[in-house]
């Protein structure tokens, strides 16, 4: 897998995103091999042309001779089967590159884990010797949102909308914005939006060394405005190279939050006596006690009498 | 509150929404009158309609006396500040009703508390003695789409699109639906639309006494087909009421699984000694200790070593 071979990073990829405890070995394996890839966020409503963009952009990077790897989050499938189905559509023009790895993840049924898995699939193609990775989500859920925010770079990319219709985007989408594109350019109300999103930031108070995300207008369908995109990635790169410790403690912060919560819920579940937490939810169902209640007497009996005096850290520095 | 005053119920959801711990206070006192409204969850694309389906909704419903709650979910709002303009736009028809409360959720920075505050503000407007609870979520990220999964009737909306544009709904989404919707019924394709469900439902192998969602057309904004979803809604309301116990237990389960995960996190900065989680986050980022090893080592000392034999219930039942 460090080596780079795509079945091995195929496999891992599998282990992490189906929560195999063989995953989490892998992981804690390759940790130190991490930190040398850079994260590309691309987020953005539906329909807003995201995979067309991602593919041209990896191509545009391709040229400089760096490996790519795309973690393409919520396929936008409207039926079940889209990821695998995605994923060929996908690979299509990279198929035989050995300096692209595309992988779609599924996130059925993953309660609240789609930033987790992502986390752990872009520690893999980082290990495994991909210089950039796009992660690609849909800019709507604030989960989707968050990943895409904790990149290295931000992109947040729009579409012209017919008449009226107010792009629907969640609050907080604008804000995560390092770059901001305006896909699909060619049609009606482009300039439009364009003036929108620079009104919008005229509002916020920029301090002059502040960075003041571009707005760069692209047909994706054709190539038009992928090289001006890249070029103003790696300008922010540039820019926030000396404050980028800053964004990858951030997102590593977020990833320790929900290893904790996990492995804190696999762990009561194994503390408690089989079927209590079962008992719990019935008393709750039953009225019988509230959740919040329930919840602290569960954490309770875990921590023990711990919580209320301070742990001594065993290992002082 | 609990007479449903409209300032009390709103004061109580914002002490909620900013995790004041006097919410947590009102849920645990308010928590024993609760578990009498319905909860309808209504869900789709951005630019679906939900929001007009859904005042037309609550209109339809008033029409038989009950009284309804609203909660939207994700105001859709490209640009911050929609969630207020917004619940005054939504108020307009409503806005002399005494019988309609409607509130949109401000998600910023909400780190995968979408469900719990969401499930918080169902209970307080449950409290508050509303009859029947609309929660309106866009069905693009996953969280949102577990949010209406688990409401008592799950509806998911969807509009026909123009030319060979795939509708971009998330995989998982279509599983949910317990009533569907296309609305904007009087556009191209939606008979299209129609088709390409019902397609998609007859692969699924349903036995003769399982519920087969029905597919209403409406258009929202003439109310057109909303007493046909009415009907729907009602008779999936019937159908479901034997198997009711168990979409409240599992929702029941989900808001557990939450609050154990986030009351866990803050009791753990409380026993670390002052900035202790920021030095083992400095440690991750520099490589020198993997996420899941620090994890488990932060849970290993507020557990201390109660994990490793079965803690005896202190009340046997």
């Amino acid at each position: 897998m460090l080596a780079g071979d795509p079945r091995a990073v195929a496999r891992a990829l599998s282990l992490v995103e189906d929560d195999d405890p063989a995953g989490a070995s892998v992981l804690r394996a390759i940790f130190s091999k991490t930190g040398r890839a850079r994260l590309i966020g691309i987020t953005g409503p539906p329909g807003a042309g995201k995979s067309t963009l991602v593919d041209r952009l990896t191509r545009e990077i391709r040229k400089e001779g760096k490996t790519v790897g795309v973690i393409a989050v919520d396929p936008s499938s409207p039926f079940t089967g889209g990821a695998v189905l995605g994923d060929r559509v996908r690979m299509g023009r990279h198929f035989s590159d050995p300096g692209v790895f595309i992988r779609s993840m599924a996130t059925r049924g993953n309660h609240g884990g789609l930033a987790r898995t992502t986390g752990d699939a872009a520690l893999i193609l980082d290990a495994a010797g991909k210089d950039t990775i796009i992660i690609e989500t849909v800019g709507v859920g604030q989960g989707e949102v968050d990943i895409a925010g904790t990149a290295d770079v931000s992109i947040v990319v729009l579409v012209p909308t017919s008449g009226d219709e107010v792009q629907a985007l969640k609050a907080g989408v604008m804000e995560i914005a390092d770059v901001f594109v305006v896909n699909q350019a060619d049609r009606d109300g482009a300039d439009r939006l364009v003036q929108t999103i620079a009104a919008n930031q005229a509002l916020r108070t920029a301090g002059p060394e502040e960075w003041c995300p571009p707005i760069v207008k692209t047909i994706a369908t054709t190539g038009e405005g992928i090289m001006e995109l890249r070029a103003a990635i790696a300008r922010f790169q540039a820019h926030s190279a000396p404050t980028l410790g800053g964004r990858t403690r951030k997102r590593q912060e977020y990833r320790l939050r929900e290893l904790l919560s996990h492995r804190f819920l696999q762990r009561l579940e194994r503390v408690l006596p089989a079927g209590e937490l079962g008992r719990v939810i019935d008393r709750i169902t039953a009225r019988e006690i509230d959740p919040d209640t329930a919840a602290a007497e569960l954490i309770d009996r875990a921590l023990g009498t711990l919580d209320r005096s301070p742990v001594p850290d065993p290992r002082p520095e």
